[in-house]
């Protein structure tokens, strides 16, 4: 599938609301366990998320726009979610996210991109040169797979109670 | 996390729901396309649930309460909705599994399942003894685990699109 910029913005602007689905009112169990140490819990997740709007894919947008190569982006704290989200519930973490996203996908509609925008070239401090499109893909890219990552870990909370089915479940041990 | 009945229909009550937020009203190129040769799409997957609404979870639980483990449970056709979506929309199909699932869970907690009914043992034709409450479990993870699986089959359709990052994306091996 080639990048399209109405399709991505499909699933741009739903997956906040499919988080507050599959996670508001949900017991504690499932939203806070992880997959072992130096893994996310669907709580971790939506703070990563939340971090990504703030200091990820529109403050990089920008540094493509207004910068181009000349400067690379600020690496991104993939862990400032465990100081970040302390003391906050998972519905003010599902809320926050949820405004965050509106806010600056309004904002990217509002820069009306062109083809020659999305052909510019940006600076990865780790991949080096991409394109504004990379960009804009790799954020819906993130969304699906945080989704993914997710269920997965709820799924593998009851990794030890389906007995011999295990083995029919390949994904359990990702 | 031990088995509850309570955090198990937690989750299966939420699933037709989750997957209406995150499939209505997407491009086709989102829902319609797979993995690969024998793989599901996210379509293809929702008629999968609908098949295990149809004859397997709600089935197997009767006969295990029945029958015990003097009768083995019928094989469950993992292809079946090739055949029994065909001409059938998403939408239809999204709701056509809501309310399947919604019939489901009123009869199960009509059954008031007690430990003891938990503990009673059926006989998988592929993997042998099996309680009632490995099967209960196995629908949970069942559930969790096609969300995982839908929304990894989405991110895939951009692995092309998203240049370097995609060695950030170990997911997308799968």
């Amino acid at each position: 599938m080639k990048f399209d910029l109405n399709k991505s913005y499909e699933i741009l602007e739903r997956t906040p609301a499919v988080l507050k689905m599959l996670l508001l009112n949900l017991s504690e169990d499932w939203v806070l366990q992880n997959e072992g140490p130096d893994t996310f819990s669907p709580y971790d997740v939506i703070g990563h998320l939340i971090h990504g709007e703030k200091t990820d894919w529109r403050n990089r947008a920008i540094m493509i726009l207004q910068h181009g190569l000349t400067k690379s982006f600020i690496p991104f704290d993939r862990f400032a979610q465990f100081e970040a989200s302390r003391g906050k519930s998972i519905e003010q973490l599902l809320t926050e996210f949820e405004n965050l996203r509106k806010d600056n996908l309004a904002w990217l509609q509002s820069l009306e991109l062109t083809n020659n925008d999305l052909g510019k070239k940006g600076s990865h401090p780790g991949l080096g040169e991409v394109t504004l499109q990379q960009l804009l893909t790799t954020w819906v890219v993130h969304d699906l797979t945080h989704i993914a990552q997710v269920t997965r870990v709820m799924a593998k909370q009851y990794k030890q109670e389906i007995g011999p089915w295990v083995e029919y479940f390949r994904i359990l041990d990702f």
